[in-house]
């Protein structure tokens, strides 16, 4: 049994859906560049074999099919430079917020805006990195919490300020909640690979211009914390997804 | 095929866990009551059967299985009479929050208190009525809304105070989403017995002695609102349990 690299989820060109092992052309790391997949058979979060069936990738779709998905977790505020712009204090503890599972999508899927998201303004994009979890924990100390990381992937938490802050009651739930607003992807770099997640670049590029820029040293609560501090009392589950603040 | 009128999920007493449909002696109404169930087979969102097969129930479970439920959504400040006790203001629109899929438990289940909630105080109760959504649905217009309800649950929706309201940020997630802290049951009545949701009392009672009672006709949202209003670029899903505010 082997275990996958680069964890894509993608229509082949036979027209099926598969979990596959990316393949990279030497030199290249990013996982959009991908045009084939070794398939990957099994459960992606125990026993499972990276085959060496190659499929041709057509679309990378969401990297965790919706039926392996528990639960969406996200901070907010875990910059401290976000927390300045917004004029919002520096929290003490992680700021915890949920999507549903229907707010997944994939890295080139449209993202709808519904006529009740097009009420009032302030649509916006919250580029951050990702954490999936791959094995059930609770109360993990900080030294262990890495772990229970399957890998990671990039996100956006797509928000609309109005709905976000005015209109739901102060809870944020709604304003980012709709029908594909937590794009993720465009695969799941296994944690094997990363083996220090507050060493990355992260960057929003709109029409090609970088618009959000940042490295994960400077998040206020570490992966690690995240997911010490999330699993009291809390069972954290294969398929929870973690978006890791702003 | 036949549908259920009272769906159960119990330990029976060979050991087995099964969905079920209580059988209740002539005259009682309080599921918690029965002693036996008819075994349902198949996808209880589905294609199921109510069987012959009769079972004993050593022990009612929460009514959904967790592989079962996909999204757990709730409301806060639905009654007009808490949210002037919370001195809070009506709000304009349903305020919407979650809690993680490991909150569900059952009717009889312990509610533990991890060490994180017992800093600080405002542990209390919050009992609810609680909508299964039994079909796929997107903006549904308040007419149909009931039509995609599977049936309905009594639910607790166990807050910390502190937690949520003061140490969240602002958000309540964290402080009302320790594991078993939305138990609900003791069975999923059908909506097809239950046609009008606005019309049932909802009562706690704490050491034999009542401390909350309301009748849902003074929901300020019904749950025909409630289920056209979240659908609105959202996707509810079968499975998706809605707690539908205090």
């Amino acid at each position: 049994m082997a275990s996958f690299s680069r964890l894509v989820r993608f229509l082949a060109r036979d027209g099926r859906t598969y979990y596959g092992d990316a393949i990279l052309p030497r030199g290249i790391t990013d996982i959009s560049k991908a045009k084939q997949a070794r398939i990957v058979k099994g459960d992606i979060f125990g026993k499972h074999d990276v085959t060496d069936q190659v499929a041709d990738i057509r679309l990378l779709l969401a990297p965790l099919a919706p039926e392996d998905v528990r639960t969406v977790r996200c901070l907010g505020l875990n910059y401290e430079l976000h927390a300045k712009e917004s004029k919002l204090p520096i929290p003490q503890y992680p700021v915890l917020f949920y999507k549903p599972v229907t707010s997944l999508a994939g890295p080139t899927d449209p993202i709808p805006v519904h006529p009740l998201a097009q009420e009032g303004t302030g649509l916006d994009y919250e580029c951050e990195l990702v954490a999936v979890i791959g094995k059930r924990c609770s109360d993990v100390p900080e030294s262990k919490a890495l772990e229970y990381v399957l890998g990671y992937a990039v996100g956006n938490d797509v928000s609309h300020r109005d709905w976000q802050i005015k209109r739901g009651g102060g809870q944020w739930s709604l304003g980012k909640g709709f029908d594909s607003w937590a794009p993720f992807g465009p695969g799941i770099v296994s944690s094997s690979l990363i083996r220090d997640p507050q060493t990355l670049t992260i960057k929003t590029r709109l029409n090609g211009k970088t618009v959000q820029e940042s490295s994960t040293a400077d998040m206020i609560f570490s992966v690690k914390k995240t997911i010490a501090f999330l699993s009291q009392g809390t069972t954290l589950l294969p398929g929870d997804v973690i978006f890791t603040g702003t």
